[in-house]
């Protein structure tokens, strides 16, 4: 079985019931997730050994981000115990013109204030083929970017194959902030994803003529942001994800992937939302599946997108899909019909 | 009050809440439902004096299943009580592009290894004036078949108008089976029913030029098929509903009736769908209502879509509507405006 | 802090979870509304000091209904407490081409038993700015529309702006009693509110080329409705909402603004509905916010339109949004992405 | 099967979840109960053909109390459907030293407004063998007294057996209104029930020794208030149950019988309490069950004792057990082990 | 009204429905509390005018929790609004031998955070009557002890009258810095309460022959640490619950009130647990409510226990009782009968 | 880490919620257990490599038993997946006269209906230090009897210690069956645990003077049970525990240890119980993990009752309690104080 790591942040996932608003809830359903975490449980749902990097404390909060990740089968013996708490995000759901709205919680976690002797990288990447991490990792702060880094040079010099998800989050960085770790980290980076903003926000390459609350967007745009990412910092591939978002409910989602050569679109797909955080790293865990497997690059990108097409219907961060699941979607039924 | 029977199954029908997938599910919901017994709770909400008869386990769980009859008004002292399980179903309501998926768990319940003697069609079927089968039914197995024969027969006898719902499912038995004991069981049949699938399944009869998976449905090959099916088992009546799955939320919703001579369609709904589970057998239920009510053709398919139409919108397997509702729906306000 | 008042009924709303019938519920959400509580639950959420004066029990169900206005900030020292039963009223929320439903259960509640002598409109209103009520209220018979009268007469003292709205209840009075006790009002109210129906129902004023069941409006029709009405009995402003009734779940919203000389359209919103009673209260308390702050005749009308197409996504009678939530959705980001 | 009427007010009951106060509720788990509907479920579940009848409005609400009986067995068919609310009573569950609360909202519900003509008593007892009431009944008021007048008498005529269970309710009428109709009605009952505050609070009849709030009952103070009523009215027998409350979770429960000679007390029972509410009319159910079985006194006074003992530790007014459940409590198997 | 103010910090409670454990939960209970915002809350159910004051964040979580007091009419006007996050606890509630657990995430919370300026006390102690505060709000460290300090200076200058609760919390700070920190504040303060455990950890005075985890108490221990108490930092009153922990379902329930003369115990109660979180702060709101109404000793130690043991039945932080329901147990009636 | 495995069948558990019973339920919580199931939890729990082995089908609900056991830790690799069904079990919590209630719908299930080829117990008991099987697993009949055997001698070769839990169930085999089967078994076990009543089930083995439905146990009489079960069967250690049933809510808990030569028993623990379902698999459990780490034999028996004692407490069949838990309760804190 092909092993894959992914490092960052599990947090504590804390929403009211249904269409809430905060100030409505009287419960917070509690589930875990976390753009890297996410991507693990994608890979460990497609039968790959996928294991999960990360600190947690020991105390039971921390105990049952662990379980939330073994009970999907993702390998959690690699996870460092230790620190005071586990970064928390509190999420409302939006509906029709109402947006979903995020609070966070999440300074001081364990992993926040983890420190580079915590990991052993060279024993945590022993056998393992391919690694990944977003944006959002070194954004954490302290010590993580050099962690980060660690991890990076272990790669390189065991020859692994890594993906970046750029994912930026403007509440833990500047722009400028970033643009200066990440410039640091993309050379060691073989694939990296990118939604319709990142690339914009992190290294401040734009796509001409896309206005992205209009819900309408400018493919051909983002042509020239992926060959210009793929110049600047050498990434092997560049997939980027096009969501048009028409309403909380309503999205259109795409993607595009760029073999250095070659631009490969993905059909378009009209999706009725359940929940549409974990959206972008279902399509990391579908990518990285998909290149994993060796599936040509209209394949490819036709798979990372019904993939994580699939995950909007689905609660939770966690994208609880199989293979035969995708496969069937990303082969042209989406009629939705009664499986028995 | 008309009395209408129905024989079958009713199986447990365990649910996850909402859309969370079976591996995120900590409870189900926990109802009852079944071809047959879904279009016995519809005619008993039409105010008809309807009985299911099956057989159910004396135990608890085989008393909740009566108990959810009742509730209803639903005629349940024909019930032979006896064996061992309730049959179960698991259903995970589908989202978006992906699809409802049923799990079953119905071998060897108490109705599949139910035996001849345990019903005694003469005294059941007293006064009846329609009895309501599905292809469900006999494909459970054992002495089933020849139990549906048996009532058949005193249907006969006593002059019972009969009506048959084909419901071909691949789980229970082979299209070959299936064709060879539906063909003995339909020359008793007056009204079949079909889905857009169903007679292809059961008796080789295909509609042309139309491919379910892709939503769309060729409305003129359906003539054709409802033409065969009347001339090859002599029935004088001939359903067939029309289903267009957009996804998993969204269906378009329509049936054609065949008197033998005419074509009658139904205006189209595009349907919302809160749980689309048991829409096939609420338009079987509206059906029976108009023909026992000497509807006009026209009437009577209309009748039956709306009734069908309104089910999409409501939780579990039975149709909880009214002749009103049913009938305010069919004269066309589908605005969906408050009443208060 | 600028001070309003607003008068009628706060009733217990009974309502099934989801999308289940009556018949199927076993628990009922309890929460609290009343189409003038649920003005000065939106105000008191913009900020503004918002005060409700109705008559409740003292018991432990009245006292449930005090700390729901409670929460959200709403003066409730003004509330008289005593009288015998809290009006109730049950909701089935209606999906696709299923309407919603209201059960009435508020003959007797303790607002429509109140006396004239119960409100001292001297004291309650001192150092008031805005008074609001609805044609719900002078309905509920008895003393009532004496004790609007009494209300209205002080606020004319005062120089106290109101605002009415028709709100129409076949269920209280028949159209007669309504124009009879309406007329005898309206000449105290500076603005005036109406649904697409009021006016017809109310006043017997009809928009010309209007099927409300069919789902499309004839918006000209309309301009003559608030013509007609401001001639009629001197408004200074009439606004009216033009819902267009797609489905249960999909409706088109929008609005009218009259100022004696010129029309002012909003925007219109296609909303996905999460719950939509209390959809036109909140169209009221953005109209009186939006006076309050002097904006413009546009900016005032996009403001009450953007507030209720909100609350459309939003569940129960309140609308849970603040002011700067609804100017995102005037100036135009509808698109529902995730905040941050 | 032996035929019981039973004859009253059914209630929608609407109780926090757990041991919430009502301030604290979001929720209401929504059931029906009422004294008389409770006896005719008990007798439906020990497999009598138990009638209810009352008077229901013919909306949502009403038939919800209709599906609550019929889902049990009860026959419903001679309910008059009618009026305009359903009584309600809200009941928030005590603990410890804090006592269960119940809010009545039962004014002018469709039974308090019923009228003599709406009941044909000699149809509603044709070949009934037994009878059951409750003071509650004739405290309803308008013309309920006089409607359990005419059906006594027709009781009387058929040679129908009659109980009535006294049970005193303060807020519907004094203890004088009450001496005075219950006077009235007693001559046609043959079986008395009482609790240990009943004969006090309706006839003035009062045990000596005993102060129910300290926990403690003096038993033989009860055997002469059961010889005075006895001799007073002619009951041929009399029940008196024997509440020993140590506090909301915990009671001691006995009872005992008079049958005009001699004093059957019952075994005492430690009950730890799920729900209480209805504890009384379990007793009476079980105490028909036994008469109508011909069981020795003490005997039938074990078996009441015990079926309602069970009570205490069931959700909701009905009482869910079987008679084999009773009797084996009753023959002394109370240790709770796991029935496998 | 007579106001009082209690100061300190109000924190999101997380916890497991019913008695599942922390591994076991899917969602959790979201409600608000804190020693001294419990006070608060107790207290405005009394009838008094009760402010709470701390500092919370602006988001919808800070908000949440000023509408969690607002609900229940504490003033939540002197709340200073800033800071990043408010602090947290898990709380698992324990069973039999398993006791309840809590897991704490206040770290960093907006009022450990806060500054002296943050405070304006001349204007919060306006013609405030009593002030409260714990032992847990110095313990937040930075400069909540100096500003604990100026709020008593102010006291001082305006007679308000003062009372602490020790509550010592190990995971905020060693016994040590309590010492030091605590006796510079106590001098300022009235009115001192007490467990059974908190003069032992603050200020190493023991009580003498007592086992904690024994469930046994030596009440006459506890008369000289009272007696100790006052004279060392004059304390004009010394309060101290006396908790006899039998399991995590039933303690035994007392205290003692000394007035630098006299030792006066209340009654004992053996109260069968539904939440004990709070139990301490409904002691501290019924003493505090007693003294400002000049109860005598005797019945001020009544009521103040007779409050906390109910609190032991109600769920959540807040004691939500009303007077009367106290004065009722204070004077015997325990036995928890149903009230109608 | 030491190696344990257990094997048996895992089911899928369906129960009501809170004390409802099974006619109430509209839902069933849905969690898995078994007797081999819960020992494997409580090892790997306590941190052992604890590894289940049994049969589960490939689709979503055999799948969510594995995911059930792998979020706690479980190894799930030697699951063998195939057959058709997941064995179910319903359950209804008892309270107090009224017994706990199991429904059993497990023939069939995959495990029942394996081969003894499916499992290769050289690899699966490879570096494994105990085994443990109960009773139930040889009663599924079938190949089970057989595939015991292969793993007992298996375990024979290769010096693994084996426990067997008798574990008699009477609906899956006579008592005849059972003594005949088993006894074939015994012989390759080590330590035999028993509840009160196996000995005498199983092997005709009675304790004298005791009645098990009384809640009194004669502790004397199972010291010979004991002894006669080690003489007869060769076991090192024989383990019993003592249930002293006073209700559904109360039990008295022990248990004695036997070692051939010394009897041990341990303190008694009044439990107030949650969940009793999986009590003795704690227990074994726990006596397991003691053997494993070489306790005394006092300290072994008391570990295993303080970890039963505890699962008493705790909702579903798992022990969810970690070792330290056990240890403090076994020394002697079970007052239940919050540990904060």
């Amino acid at each position: 079985m092909k092993k894959v790591v992914t490092f960052g942040e599990i947090m504590l996932r804390l929403a009211p019931e249904g269409y809430l608003r905060f100030s409505q809830a009287e419960k917070y359903g509690a589930t875990y997730g976390g753009g890297e975490a996410n991507v693990a449980v994608s890979l460990a749902n497609y039968g790959l050994d996928a294991a999960f990097v990360t600190k947690l404390p020991k105390h039971e909060i921390g105990q049952a981000g662990v379980n939330a990740l073994r009970k999907y089968g993702v390998d959690t013996s690699k996870i460092v115990r230790g620190g005071d708490r586990v970064g928390i995000y509190f999420l409302e759901k939006g509906a029709s013109q109402r947006p979903s709205k995020v609070v966070y919680d999440r300074a001081n976690s364990a992993i926040s204030q983890a420190k580079r002797v915590d990991f052993d990288w060279n024993n945590i990447l022993d056998d393992v083929e391919f690694f990944h991490f977003t944006g959002i990792t070194p954004a954490l702060g302290g010590e993580v970017p050099a962690i980060c880094e660690d991890a990076l040079k272990v790669c390189k010099e065991k020859g692994i194959m890594v993906s970046c998800d750029l994912n930026y989050r403007k509440n833990l960085w500047t722009k400028a902030e970033a643009k200066e770790t990440m410039s640091k980290l993309m050379p060691y980076v073989d694939v990296c994803i990118a939604n319709e903003e990142d690339a914009a926000d992190v290294f401040d390459i734009h796509a001409t003529n896309t206005d992205i609350s209009s819900g309408k967007l400018n493919y051909d745009g983002y042509k020239e942001v992926a060959k210009t990412l793929a110049e600047t910092f050498g990434f092997k591939k560049v997939a980027i994800t096009l969501r048009g978002s028409i309403s909380a409910n309503d999205n259109n989602w795409a993607a595009m992937l760029y073999d250095g050569s070659e631009f490969y679109f993905s059909k378009n797909y009209l999706v009725h939302i359940v929940d549409r955080v974990g959206g972008g790293d279902s399509f990391g865990g579908g990518l990285i599946y998909a290149i994993l497997n060796n599936f040509s690059m209209q394949e490819t990108i036709e798979f990372a997108v019904a993939a994580s097409c699939l995950k909007h219907s689905i609660e939770g961060d966690f994208n609880m899909v199989s293979v035969d699941e995708v496969l069937k979607l990303a082969k042209g039924d989406g009629s939705g019909r009664v499986q028995r």
